[in-house]
């Protein structure tokens, strides 16, 4: 079914899931970190975080292909102290490094209320609110945050340092699905720059800087992302991606993310050793789970009662996506042209088949069709 | 001596603590309430977080004579689980909840190598770098969020639900002071609104609305302060604050900042039932502290480094915090004109010494003087 919003097509999850998973394979990677890239991709393409969902995935078989990340890891977790461990990535997809973690994480949370992982020799590992969502799946608040290269500038400075440097939080709803934030530490990513510049657009006020760290509208002009916060009060941006910093390249003995390989470098061999952070909390270990249930749906009625402005909306952070999550699993996910492209060209240099065109009608019946 | 910046003089570190201290006890107040508030204060005082140090003392006086807080807190601490555990603050002072909560954190840390503490039945605790700070000073890395009432829109809507929830962060730098991050998810408070009403300054642009919602920059125009991010991106600071809330206020079973009985109430003498949330972890708990050490000094060195736009510099969280502290305890500690009326008229009704005018000079000698 063609999706005339995106002048392309949409697909079925389990063909995605299928041809991602088989696509890693076919290149070399093993069974489980073939598994968690297409978990988290299929994830944040279902949630509609298009920006680290299925097109990815030629980035991820490129430096696979390229040696840059290791196909086949052996992820060694050391439980330091009863709460705490350090999880060796062994230059293996950040993926599997994350599920791996959270893992861990929610086994520790289990025991003695709390459990938090390092993860140092890592790599890209996608959207960081997949591994939130995994802990609250299993009934945990999951706070993870991950380092990346540098785009952003700190508060008064002209030339980048921070990553967008992402925090995800979820939170476990019972009987709906999650509370979940998941946002980068600047106002916009790289790429809106990119999208922007190529339709001669303007980008919003107060997003990004030129090269003398002035604040500038025209993508062509710009050379750093502002933090959040923006030219005024950036220094909460920043300083919210320098906790990010510690707790991922810090706490885990890696390089900081302004000495990290560029992620869209020429380099496809060398390991990037990005480091992430997991913090996984058993609600039931600070108060009866009943109370942080009642009081967590009394906050979010709350919420959701606000009047909204005109023309707009009041939800909760996770709404927009678990309503994502539904219509696309109901429509199929969309790719656009560029994605089409890549994806059949993929199919044919892999020599596996290509991914359907899906028609919710002819899978559910009239019922199915709006 | 007359501080021509303040209009109004300064005064000693340690005559500002005695001053605190003994208006604290003489209004029925026991000594570890007092002690906590006192550091709590004149910390947030010499750091230059002057919205948060001694001109909060006469509004904690008037809600320990009326009732709303316990000045003298039986507070008592339960561990659920080796890593957890939840402090019932019995209504006393939020400072010496938080101090509290520290102590048991950084306990549980050393042994398990994280300690999280929940905390509800507390009061406004100050500035919540105070805690994070002392974890800090402890060897820790400490994270510390606290609800408050409503004066921040949620993205989209058009009446206040957020309180300003602040997210305080400190790590250890050996041989220097900690990093220290101490920031509300409102881009202003809401004093900078009456204070710039007061002197018929417009506001920022994107940091305050109207009633119905809409960006202005008339204090007196002014309902709710906008979430971090402003119109446009104001989803990531009011999620960052809903983060705050569940940590908070849902983990410790209190109600939620919507919900909360305002802090500038005339009611003052209901307890208002203020939840906050500690996390302490060890670095050495994930890697070996001389590998932390390392990459915390090489991230700092790197970030100190990056050039300054035009009339900018460029600083870590704490960085101006320090200098400040420095500044502060060789030339005394400000008061405005305000502050030394309400502080001449507490030493009156309190019948206690007042505080001595500072003098570096007649201090230090001459060496000192500037």
């Amino acid at each position: 079914m063609t999706n005339p919003r995106h002048g392309g097509c949409c697909v079925a999850v389990s063909d995605l899931e299928r041809f991602i998973h088989q696509a890693l394979t076919t290149r070399g990677a093993d069974d489980v970190s073939a598994s968690a890239v297409t978990q988290a991709l299929v994830t944040a393409s279902r949630m509609g975080t298009d920006s680290h969902g299925l097109r990815l995935l030629p980035h991820y078989l490129k430096v696979l292909a390229g040696g840059r990340v290791n196909a086949r890891p052996d992820m060694r977790f050391s439980r330091r102290l009863p709460a705490t461990g350090y999880l060796d990535a062994d230059d293996g997809f950040g993926h599997l490094a994350g599920y791996t973690a959270i893992e861990h994480g929610v086994a520790m949370a289990w025991e003695v209320g709390i459990g938090a992982v390092a993860v140092g020799n890592s790599s890209h590992f996608g959207a960081a609110g997949c591994y939130a969502l995994a802990a609250a799946e299993q009934g945990m608040i999951g706070l993870v945050v991950c380092n990346s290269d540098p785009f952003v500038l700190l508060h008064g400075s002209r030339s980048p340092f921070h990553g967008t440097n992402p925090i995800a939080f979820a939170a476990p709803v019972d009987g709906h699905a999650p509370y979940l934030l998941d946002m980068a530490t600047s106002s916009i990513p790289w790429n809106r720059v990119q999208q922007y510049g190529a339709i001669g657009r303007d980008l919003p006020s107060d997003v990004a800087a030129d090269e003398l760290g002035r604040m500038t509208l025209r993508p062509q002009e710009v050379s750093a992302l502002l933090p959040l916060g923006g030219a005024e009060f950036g220094f909460k941006g920043a300083g919210l991606a320098g906790v990010v910093e510690i707790l991922s390249s810090t706490l885990s003995g890696m390089l900081n993310g302004f000495r990290l390989l560029p992620m869209g470098g020429n380099d496809l061999a060398t390991p990037r050793g990005v480091g992430h952070f997991f913090l996984v909390m058993n609600p039931d270990a600070f108060i009866d789970s009943s109370v942080f249930q009642r009081c967590l749906h009394e906050y979010l009625e709350d919420l959701r009662a606000r009047p909204a402005a005109d023309g707009r909306e009041v939800l909760a952070p996770g709404d927009r996506e678990w309503r994502c999550w539904q219509h696309r699993d109901r429509d199929g996910i969309p790719l656009d042209e560029a994605n089409q492209a890549d994806f059949r060209h993929l199919a044919e240099v892999l020599g596996i088949d290509a991914l359907d065109e899906y028609s919710p009608a002819a899978e559910h019946g009239p019922d199915a069709v709006r």
